[in-house]
């Protein structure tokens, strides 16, 4: 069936429901240039003011599934699980988890992204080991899982190229802070790679997408929803990213955190959250086996990882890129670290090199900070809070700009800090 | 000052107010091309719904004047005036209108357009009479002004070019029905062309834009106040378009209507609305001098009709284009004609080939639709009611389906019917 542009937009405009035909034909139109960029960015505008549905929603994401191919691993024999965050300040999370998922008896076939502003990006971390290459067909994605049960990539093009075309076009027309058109985003990315079983990780906070609780929630949700109503098990967590996660933020220092962590040590509150979202996965894949705390513990993670990082042209024994230069930040008193705020560490880490602002520009990987103190944590007058790192010394003066205002020594912790896991959202 | 046009998009869609920094801004790097097309087109979506304020539309709107230039008439050393109408079904009054109130001693500089879709536009009535030209210089309107005190012509590329490239984004993206754009729209026009005061026909029912009265009351005033706000002395008629004005329509039709008009006789409604408008253009412009009736009936208007056609290049003695065939539509019984809608009779009209679908599209100055009986009047079984008028037969059974239901014969006309002069908007 053939629509015209213009009754689709307006139907929206009007705060009418789209119809399926309607969503199916403007997502297929738009992917083959049919639609034009202006009528989609009004289009866009219209949903993010007037909403959508939980059917609309469905219906969106399944379009721009179907604009590409949906991936299979049915070939694997075995129950394939997949974790995706919404983006945080030293979230390097998917780095231990992955391979101990895989150590615990799932597949881990994930796509992945890169970083744009504050916040990282899994394969701009990974590519900090000499050698790994985040490129891989299909066929090389399926031998990796075979080699090591853990893969984590780039996607391809053919992978919902409409939500590619879409994603550029919401970055430019003031049109990203939308739930459905996020969910949906993130979602038909999802839903392409073909995973049985998904956990989200909604992050909440100054450091995150979403600032507020709420607002995480009416994501989480509809995200969930989505998952469940294309076949795809699927729960979420809602989790802190007022402060950093772990110590380190920036490339090579994540690798570096996320190593120690799969040899069994690691801050508490990457363990702690690598454990529940492993534990997570695991159950949504219907997968009774072995407990993460013990795979972390004996090896067997790590062993995963050596493999995977290897099986991806990585040398996981060459020493991590270190900047040329470091300064710290020390404490200005003596007391309790009250506050540190993730966003402000977030940009400190781009301005440092870590980060791009836009999708061309490269990142340096020995680029970042690292935290010796954590929010509750006493300090000392003139003990180190922070190192910043970075090959080009002149970045250090836009860092500490960045940092002014982001952290307090007082009598005791913030009362307001988050609980690290907020909350669990099911269907 | 420059903006991010990111940050201005948000505002709107925020609910914010932009500042006039802002909109002087945006508009002037969207005409430039700095502000790209689907980034404008988020920005109209977002101030159609969530609307602008007084301050925020003449801001917008003397962007828009300043996008181009401003036309001065100060050399003619006497008052002018002009009236524009929102268009309509039959709406051919500027043709006797334009030359009355030149005779009773105000100048009139009116800049008019063309039709789309089923409303007509005076340049394509015009351009029914042989010879006459539409596009004129400003030395060459000042000229026609000097020889005949009226001129009607399409406006210059070099008037409010952001409007132009403005309209033709809202036409494509579903942003056309915003009254803060529509009103902008049409008074950056109407101040470009440098009138001293204007008088607004803003036409109300199925046959006009504005489809009731509280929102074509809320369209007068936002441009009433646009102009007062620009210097340009403006008041606003809200009149009937619930039924054709007069009884043809189409070009040539109209001329000839125009014409009987001009020589003392015509239709009642044509009669009475052009001679309210004439007395509000005259008292807008301060002219108080003789009554626009008596020179309806001395021939003095129609003398100067006759100079400004001349002077523009047409024949005013040349026969008007005749269509090649018609058909008559008859009174399915005996009773009173209770109802002719606006909007059938206009599509049928277009059908016929008096419209175009497209901007580009030509149309036939013969083809049109003649009405022989008017809502209220008494009517026999079997008389005409309508005559239908075009080059090609083909489309008779086209304009049949689109007057399908759109009249009826009862025992009274329609208690409904809109008075012809429903209100009068003043700032």
């Amino acid at each position: 069936m053939s629509f015209d542009a213009i009754d689709v937009i307006i139907t929206k405009r009007d705060g009418r429901e789209l119809s399926d035909a309607q969503i199916d034909w403007v997502v297929d139109a738009y992917t083959r240039g049919e639609v034009a960029d202006e009528q989609m960015s009004a289009l866009a505008m219209a949903i993010l003011l007037n909403g959508m549905n939980r059917r609309e929603i469905a219906r969106w994401t399944a379009a721009m599934v179907a604009s590409g191919t949906r991936m299979d691993w049915s070939a694997l024999g075995g129950p394939t699980t997949d974790k995706h965050s919404t983006g945080g300040v030293g979230d390097k999370i998917t780095l231990p988890l992955a391979p101990l998922v895989a150590a615990c008896g799932a597949y881990v076939p994930q796509l992945s992204g890169r970083g744009l502003g504050h916040t990282g990006g899994t394969l701009d971390k990974l590519e900090s080991i000499p050698g790994w290459r985040a490129s891989l067909s299909a066929d090389e994605m399926l031998a990796v899982l075979r080699e090591a049960g853990a893969v984590v990539c780039a996607a391809g093009e053919g992978l919902a190229p409409a939500d590619r075309k879409l994603y550029a076009l919401r970055d430019v027309t003031g049109t990203v802070e939308s739930i459905p058109l996020i969910a949906s985003s993130i979602m038909s990315k999802k839903i392409a790679e073909g995973t049985g079983a998904l956990v989200l990780d909604v992050k909440v906070g100054s450091g995150a997408f979403m600032k507020d609780v709420a607002s995480a929630r009416e994501l989480a949700t509809t995200m969930v929803e989505l998952g469940e109503d294309a076949g795809v098990r699927t729960v979420a967590l809602l989790t802190a990213m007022d402060r950093p996660l772990g110590r380190a933020v920036g490339n090579a220092l994540e690798v570096a955190e996320a190593v120690e962590v799969l040899a069994g040590g690691g801050p508490e509150d990457v363990v702690e959250l690598t454990v529940r979202l492993a534990r997570e996965m695991l159950a949504a894949a219907g997968v009774d086996g072995r407990d993460p705390a013990d795979a972390l513990k004996d090896g067997s993670a790590m062993d995963v990882w050596r493999r995977m990082i290897r099986a991806q042209g990585g040398d996981p024994d060459a020493p991590l890129p270190r900047a040329a230069e470091t300064m710290d930040v020390t404490a200005p008193a003596d007391g309790v670290l009250a506050r540190l705020d993730a966003y402000a560490v977030g940009v400190a880490a781009w301005r440092l090199g870590a980060g791009r602002a836009r999708k061309e520009d490269p990142v340096s990987h020995a680029a970042g900070v690292t935290l010796h103190a954590k929010p509750g944590d006493h300090v000392r007058k003139g003990q180190p809070l922070l190192t910043l790192h970075t090959d080009e010394p002149a970045r250090f003066d836009r860092a500490l700009a960045a940092l002014e205002g982001a952290y307090e020594i007082g009598m005791a912790p913030d009362p307001g800090l988050l609980p690290l896991v907020i909350e669990r959202v099911t269907a």
